[in-house]
């Protein structure tokens, strides 16, 4: 078992459609998508139109959450998966998505947040 | 110049004090009092309580967004700052934060978003 309580996964989708990824619409959409095809449950989305261009999106799910960053002019998504167990589509999911941005490029990078033998040591409950 | 697009600061609070990271409503008047400490503009606060333990709460700011996540049962609190510049008051931030959550230790981890080489090399305004 993982000696973690969250698991990270930063994806970078270099060479997107430019005009997909400045429709909230789209974005709003397509997160709203992914999230059902990776078995993640949705508690809120929330979309912001950057002005003159871009988008930020963010979805509260009840295993943590998936964060959106577009920058249009630079055919670039940044997004986060944020979870706290990795029984989730994770690769399905972030290869739909490429299809959906038309990316040309991916980046992945995983992290591990919260390691358990630190929490052990910083409890309060083992306080004397 | 930095050669990045984004900046992402990832934050494990541990030995944090299980009451307050547990109440939403400290979660979020926290939350909103360290951006406007750091300098940043709040779009939207979405904050999310789970059962029986725990909180997970997204600000979406001007400059990308704000994520937290609380584990109460482990003293913990996971918190990563998502920006599209570095001109933000990030350290004072943290150590706010850190007597807020009666943190007994911090670690701090960085990482940097959308190369600026790789977007040019997979730009669509470079197609012929």
């Amino acid at each position: 078992m993982d000696n973690f309580l969250g698991f990270q996964t930063k994806v970078d989708f270099y060479g997107c459609d430019s005009e997909k990824i400045n429709s909230p619409e789209f974005i709003e959409k397509t997160l709203l998508s992914a999230a059902t095809l990776m078995n993640l449950s949705v508690v809120q989305s929330t979309i912001h139109e950057f002005s003159p261009i871009g988008i930020s999106g963010v979805l509260v799910i009840e295993e943590s959450h998936i964060a959106i960053h577009t920058w249009p002019e630079y055919n670039y998504v940044a997004i986060d998966f944020f979870t706290c167990n990795k029984s989730y589509l994770l690769k399905e999911g972030i290869l739909w998505l490429k299809e959906q941005f038309s990316a040309l490029k991916i980046e992945i990078k995983n992290d591990n947040r919260g390691n358990l033998e630190i929490t052990k040591q910083y409890s309060h409950t083992n306080e004397n």
